[in-house]
């Protein structure tokens, strides 16, 4: 099982790390994380660098494509060469997957035309404008080869479905404990209806602001 | 608020990336990823690298310092220097903070003597050789500057508990929306108590033959 994450400058780290943490461990897995130059990239507040093993137009095919989100996806939204690889490798692959606004530039490669799909909750209407369905779903599948998380910690919820429709979910379930993912939120929280409206506000004025 | 994340050889990518990506969101973060060397530090699997900016020697003080876990504890939790500066530092944090097997360099460097705390499910029971007392708790604070966190993905409940302590409830409830923590598990599971006996087994098999 040959597993690429995509990077970019200023990706957001939990995006791609959730589902590597819990893709890596499938049975015979081997994991690149590449982007366009090889080496450090760093992450949307630029506070951690990830290393970018491999060049991105080295990678012709693989079973899995991941693609994070994070406030760099706006640029690779608008790359035609970005767009034009995703297309390419997308044949190719089991399946692609995205993570928060990484569904962005899936959509942006025309591959949600059509299609549910999700992203961050504050983009998640934009998705309309490249002819996809927005849904409120934690993730999707989408079609048979699409699978598609919500905002920044759902890739980790993605990833485990994920090993269960690949693998079964005997093995789901003990990577979901490998990982000890019995989650307990301190506050019923985490989604725009679930979020008290001063804290709403409060969220959408730092967004606007760049945060 | 200058936030150290301590990362070595080995180490648990999410362990480290969980409290990261809430406690980046703090107002006025600062955080520095730090290595007995700089340069690009390997996880547990060996597939992914994660940049140390900094020489951990060099950081002789910090508000918040936290410690991964990983299979590369082993080492460190014997490493005379390694315990030396975890003490060190420890003495001018705020907060120090560990998330999975981390807990182990802690205890090894007497931090948690007396106290309740907890580790990776398969490790919880070695704490006591420590002086720790286990907790089945998911993260636990401990005295008024500890907070422990159980396996892996943990550190992400620790992380808004600690905001909250932190900044207060508010706060804690915008990050937790900023990163879309609404957590929908495709099982309920993730602990030992949860997982059906024969994927017990398994996860047992897989952890004793070093996976």
């Amino acid at each position: 099982m040959d597993i690429v994450f995509l990077l970019f400058d200023r990706f957001t780290a939990l995006d791609a790390i959730g589902p590597y943490e819990v893709l890596s461990r499938l049975p015979g897995a081997k994991v690149r994380f590449v982007a366009a130059e090889p080496g450090v990239i760093r992450t949307d507040n630029g506070f951690l660098g990830v290393q970018a093993d491999g060049r991105r137009d080295d990678v012709e095919r693989c079973d899995i494509l991941v693609v994070p989100g994070g406030k760099g996806t706006r640029a690779l939204e608008a790359d035609p060469a970005t767009l034009e690889w995703i297309r390419k490798v997308h044949a190719t692959t089991k399946w692609t997957v995205s993570v928060c606004t990484g569904s962005m530039i899936l959509a942006a490669a025309g591959l949600l035309e059509g299609k549910e799909a999700t992203t961050h909750w504050s983009r998640l209407e934009e998705l309309a404008e490249h002819g996809a369905t927005p849904t409120q779903a934690r993730y999707v599948f989408a079609g048979d080869r699409l699978a598609i998380a919500a905002g920044v910690s759902a890739g980790i919820d993605l990833g485990l479905a994920l090993v269960a429709r690949i693998a079964g979910e005997d093995l789901a379930r003990g990577i979901q404990l490998g990982v000890e993912y019995d989650p307990q939120p301190p506050f019923d929280g985490g989604s725009v209806d679930k979020t008290p409206a001063p804290v709403l506000a409060m969220v959408r004025a730092a967004l606007a602001a760049g945060a």
